[in-house]
């Protein structure tokens, strides 16, 4: 661990890019904007995954698969939903490679050009209802509610590690109901799902509500979103969860008899979260030495190193660890002895610490004598020497004190951080320091335009629980219903 | 359920399809040749895939995420890979789309040609080996043992669901080894893996064998497989696993020093089984009412039928059947009590038969009154009426008899229809009812051609536990060391 990386202060972004590399979760690949999730990162991926999908079934939703490839024309189906999507997309136009005659390599077959080219989904809305469309005919068929976990690609000129590459790993909720209420229903509910999911499994605080007309989802008639405070005060949008009206019913003809026998089109929501979770769960956390995990969510709970000289003191602490391990585990706590000969405990630390292990343990001969065992807490870097006896519940206690801490911690940083303001000249002073800053503003695309024009800063969400306040837009003095959250965002 | 569908004996082929369809499996999707998996379909796939997941973690693999496009000259780096992977592709050429000019929709942007296209991934080797190259510098870093859950996209002109698809998804093993030995071992191990899933979960027999040099995976050094026999008496290769010598170590420089610090090229493995299992599973069990499931990998394993005329005798059955499913729930059996007033009992009766729940559970006033239900077996439809009492046990009991019974069903037909035969005369008159024939070949490709060319058969395998009987080739009288499978396959 001679190598010396760069702290959140110096520089927030390199310090990202770092600690990426430096826990192992994830690299570039030389596909350009692709990344390569390695086994760690993956494994934290699987942890998020399978709590949502759990979720997800709960409230009575079942997965489904659908094809990759996305023919070009439905993308025109719907009108603002092409403006949004048919751009950067990675186009397939040839079905086969030939071996070139100079033996050079394989070259595309102009022959195996596509009659129409097909479209690497960027979002299934398409694809999904051209199939509900068929699978839809009375009430008795609706709900349907249908979630995918998937791979998609939009292509992305700048990109970063989990926060925007051009494929990415995500699931998307795509639902059908008989009544509107049902669907804005649905839209809130999958919205609390992944709040509840944000703050008691990653820890990290957001905030539900609304987005302007200007951020909405290409094809909803509203878009909700849970948004969260990183470290350096920038805004980071975590999942949206849209009302798509009757819009994608209409694009793809979707038409259901009510009980009534009348003709009606079905209405729909979409809801997802991607591998940029990933992204927003380092930020919020980390800090100078590396990756902190909240524990619901890290691959390796405790991890276990022993400090020892000589075989017998190793094989002494080693079958105390064994205990240790068995009623750990009876618990549902993952737990890891690292008896590797080759590295040294102070190599091991660190490396631990790099990788955001929430709970360590360290043995050496002496607390071997004493009864005790140095526990290390991540989150504060606390140490504590702790009998042997029960520290199976000590851990579990432990483990529950770090996933609320990191939670407080990450609370107390946002409210720190927002700040009412009511004149644009101090907001255009104020918001390259980062920050949530509540304004006023008059609710046109125009004002929030220029705002981010001048300032780069953007209406993050309305917020589902703010308070009604009767102001002044704060740019253009014309009146507003309350105060929005704007703010620099990934 | 008044639609009538054809039997295996009019129709094998058709009755597949229509069964898919029937039990809501997977439909053809608008995009050629790639489906769509339904729920049911894809809830049987989930049960696959977790099942095997926690079988590769088990013997020490992790998963990781690889990207989906591979660029189209790392096809061309190893040399056999690419006549076996590089015709039927997918190619991306262009990464944006635009509005046309006269408002008819979108078209490629002319301008976002790439400079190398991108393959969509049909196999992940070539990917996954120039990342390895930056991860192995050392003994110490061997070995590297993972998995990748992924979709893949090979062109095919003929497609059916499930078996061939344009899109599938599957699971590709890629290992790095410092021995070959220990390559050998894993390729050895992860085939136990398989045959473990195929016989104990899938209740399907398979045989373990090696592939002939014209039948290899383009680019291994030795081909290991799965054959099983679906009731056609086709064979099907249900999951295959590669020792890679080091040619992908090769291709992509891979090399790595051992404890004396000499360098030498990694050895590999690569092994996969895809979404072609559930074809496999449905012809293996499935009968001319519909699907049958093994209870291991069965979304339901048990539903009750409540059958009565008054709401009081409804609530009264719908008691009875919470108290069952609490019981069942205990022991880990999945059940749905079906009370839709919409359907009458017969017309569920046959819905859950297409689905294949391996048990029934009916109850009407007079078992009510008995203390009895009556319980259906979907694998051989014998009924019984059982106490109420204990009837936990009794249904944990009746599936793992289905799960063995289904298994020794399949045993039976597979001993039933495999033969020995020596005379080629007889073999291309018997070939076409199906079946496995175990002859003697001479071990040269160009038998091997001309059998496949006269009669469409293929050797699935050399069965590794084959026993050592020397013969002459029933084509060219030629020496053999033993007898090999010739069957036509799927």
């Amino acid at each position: 661990m001679a190598q010396k990386y760069v702290t959140r202060a110096e520089d927030y972004s390199k310090w990202y890019n770092e600690l990426v590399y430096r826990a192992d979760l994830a690299e570039h690949s030389d596909v350009r904007g692709c990344m390569v999730i390695k086994p760690y990162g993956y494994a934290i991926w699987e942890k998020m995954r399978d709590i949502l999908d759990a979720k997800f079934k709960e409230t009575g939703h079942s997965n489904a698969y659908f094809p990759l490839f996305i023919p070009k024309s439905y993308l025109s189906k719907e009108a603002s939903h092409i403006d949004g999507f048919a751009k950067e997309c990675a186009v397939v136009t040839h079905y086969r490679l030939k071996n070139a005659e100079d033996g050079s390599g394989v070259i595309v077959d102009p022959d195996s050009k596509l009659e129409e080219e097909l479209i690497v989904r960027p979002t299934s809305e398409t694809i999904i209802w051209n199939s509900y469309k068929n699978w839809i005919q009375s009430y008795r068929d609706l709900p349907i509610l249908i979630n995918q976990w998937a791979n998609v690609v939009r292509w992305e000129m700048k990109t970063r590690l989990f926060l925007r590459t051009t494929e990415f790993l995500w699931q998307e909720g795509h639902t059908a109901h008989a009544t509107k209420q049902e669907a804005i229903a649905e839209t809130e509910q999958m919205l609390d799902v992944y709040e509840d999911f944000a703050q008691n499994y990653m820890s990290m605080p957001v905030i539900k509500g609304r987005k302007t007309a200007n951020e909405r989802f290409a094809g909803a008639d509203d878009t909700l979103c849970i948004e969260a405070m990183m470290q350096d005060g920038k805004a980071l949008q975590a999942g949206t969860s849209h009302f798509l009206g009757q819009n994608f019913a209409k694009a793809f003809e979707v038409k259901f008899a009510d009980k009534e026998g009348k003709l009606d089109y079905v209405w729909a929501t979409s809801w997802g979260v991607s591998t940029r979770l990933m992204g927003a769960l380092i930020m919020t956390h980390s800090d100078d030495e590396g990756l902190v995990l909240p524990p619901a969510l890290a691959p390796i709970q405790v991890v276990a190193v022993p400090i020892y000289r000589t075989e017998e003191e190793l094989t002494a602490i080693s079958e105390k660890m064994k205990e240790l391990s068995i009623k750990l585990k009876a618990k549902g706590i993952s737990f890891k002895f690292d008896d590797d000969d080759n590295r040294r405990p102070g190599w091991k630390f660190a490396e631990y610490e790099s990788k955001g292990v929430p709970v360590r343990v360290a043995m050496g001969p002496r607390d071997l004598e004493n009864g005790k065992a140095e526990i290390a807490r991540r989150d504060n870097k606390t140490k504590e020497l702790v009998d042997f006896v029960g520290l199976e519940d000590y851990i579990e206690q432990l483990l529950a004190d770090i996933q609320s801490n990191l939670l407080q911690k990450a609370m107390t940083f946002r409210e720190e951080n927002t700040r009412e303001i009511d004149s644009y000249e101090e907001f255009k002073k104020e918001i390259d320091k980062g920050g949530f800053f509540l304004a006023h503003w008059d609710g046109t695309p125009e004002t929030e335009e220029r705002i981010k024009e001048e300032t780069k800063a953007t209406i993050r969400c309305i917020a589902l629980d703010r308070k009604e306040e009767p102001g002044l837009c704060m740019v253009t003095g014309k009146p507003s219903a309350g105060r929005v959250i704007f703010a620099k965002a990934y």
